[in-house]
């Protein structure tokens, strides 16, 4: 079989691959993502005053808190202690897009893609939570690796 | 304020709305989202065999568990206990995208869309984990609610 | 396909069953299994006091929290709010056995057999993790259901 | 007292003992239980398709999402990050049983016995589940270590 | 035995109550609790903005996540779906305290105190947790029941 | 932006700090808290025998419990594999106060006291829910750090 295909084992069957061989090294990564909204929401969350609340400052710990939970959802993800998780956001009113951005980083044999785009996953969603009775058709979009380092890999940034 | 801001209260503050006045009624949603993947990983999972192991029976199993857990991933987010939820894929060899269609349904004064969202964005995310050592450029994108049934604002199918 | 395969659909894809249809009705299932022990330990266990702590004590109430938990473990099992868990203990000491025995109850339109099943295995393997520096033979063995009551099958005993 | 016990303090109370004065080093444990079911379930499992669904294929995410909630689930056991963790099946169609047999990893200061044997019991439990609309006499036998490698008592084969 | 250890059965057994029996009312908790800062904590969290972040924003949405998990975490706490959850936080700068007060709502057989304790001291830690570099003299006091409404013993509000 | 505000980012944004610049230490932690009960609580609890039940024992591995979640609780907590952690009970008769101690130990680049703390709190809680239908003013108090070893600012008894 394939090396690469290593969820699975020679039987076809899904494994946690063993990661002990693998060298402990400094890893980070950064995901991004966007919900794409309508012009209410756009301005209640970027003019948020006291009346609209903090919709981002929920996320955010939404975010953060899911990052921690990513090996817990995904049946095949390491369960990793990450030792630094940031979950920011920008707005584009004009797209009338909010765009989540994390960064996750740890010490370990594994990488942590999974945690950074669970990050921005569940920040995603709790801003559809928080904004679903005023915008129907949101649309979460564009979640992706931005960069990762660390591992044998290296050091890598996506377009 | 305005009642549709409602994960707020009169200060700004975050808030797990009241909903024990709403009418309690069978409520389903149904979401879709999509991952781009390359032609490798298309090849693998559409003709997937035991070799190449069941990428989106993993995926299936971690969507219906994450729609149990929507409410505490999601901080407003009511716990309820969902009815049924099932988690179906439609790959699209041309496109190069996979798609995830979630249907969940409850007997409650809230609905289930939170939780068919989250069965869809986990589902994607274990496609993801597991095909990450082939491509590294894949994209989550047009999550999205399908339709939602029950509750006061009736029958909805969004376009 | 098969009714009674209903945890799947017509395309052999694992669905958690829709039972919105199913009547609320107060059930009770009642669960046993053993863990097979050396004389060491069922010495400790049987003649328990505070110099070797309280061993049963520890897994009944892993046992009860367990239960809770069915549904999180068990990828197609139904949420639930049980309304009451019980975990008990009998020890046989000429067949250097500890058996555990669960009764849990709910009123819902699904049963708990599957949380009265892991009470009681989560219970034996608690006494296995607490005893396993004395014996490192101990075998959890005859866990099954003893008997369920309401649903559509009625009230059942098992043999 | 006597130092085997040691998930007890002097005063008999339940401790998650120190292990922190123990060596890391890779540690490995196997361990593996059986379910015993009617010809009917073992001749869906067997010949298991599309009509009637992969059991084992979900049992085996499952097992594996369960060895990483060990220590959760297990008052004393302590929180591992575990590298490695594979479940397969074996079935016996003459004397009816489906066998499951995992394997964990880990490199740290404790084993991963509990691990291996929640992997075992949660995989089961969920071929319990899904096969119970069709065989209500189900049983869950020979819950056992198979092998431990690593620590203090070096490598381990049980019977 | 008397009724009201009814966490225990006949023989001293910790058990989950069987509350089946109870009616199904609205029930609401409320519970308030304190944190005892220094003048150097207090100025920041009263004076908060930008530059020192929202400390109590974060505590807020960890307290309402905590409430719905306060059975998860309390062995013999029931399992519920809340309706409600706030969390509010009062500063009184002169005797260097903060006070959490949160509400919590359901509609079930049994009430939501605990929850409301939970929402209260998961609060807390978490201002404790944002504030420990500052002051490492921090106290939580005070936490208690303020009111609760609903169910056999009726509305009670407490001195 | 002052460095001991490190829960925050220059932006005043929550953040998981990044602690992968600190060392690997031995660190404990240990907290403290008390319950005021009236007499008849205290007097089941200390005179507790088989009729009672053992409030205390059940409290004790709640707070065990709890400490291994204390990352998943609060928000910006970093996630950590503890190496031993116990809770031990002091009874004041005159005072009519149940107090809870912690001890929990971890070799890592971050401290226990969330931990230490979670511990006490959720063993309080513990103790108030077994006792809440006998007493329905107790009040949970002087939470509090004992002490704490390992890291950067030394070991620190707290007065």
């Amino acid at each position: 079989m394939d090396e690469k295909w290593n969820h699975f084992d020679e039987a076809g069957n899904a494994v946690m691959v063993d990661v002990s061989e693998k060298a402990v090294t400094v890893r980070t990564a950064s995901a991004a993502g966007a919900i794409r909204v309508n012009a209410e929401v756009m301005d209640a969350v970027v003019h948020g005053n006291v009346k609209k609340g903090d919709v981002l400052g929920v996320a955010r710990v939404a975010g953060i808190m899911a990052a921690k939970q990513a090996w817990s959802l995904i049946p095949m993800c390491h369960p990793l202690c990450i030792r630094k998780c940031a979950v920011d956001f920008e707005t584009d009113e004009e797209k009338l897009e909010i765009r989540a951005i994390s960064t996750v980083k740890v010490e370990e044999k594994t990488g942590v893609e999974m945690e950074a785009l669970t990050a921005v996953t569940v920040a995603l969603l709790t801003i559809y939570d928080m904004c679903k009775a005023i915008d129907r058709g949101m649309e979460i979009t564009d979640v992706r690796l931005l960069a990762k380092t660390g591992g044998r890999s290296g050091d890598i940034t996506y377009g």
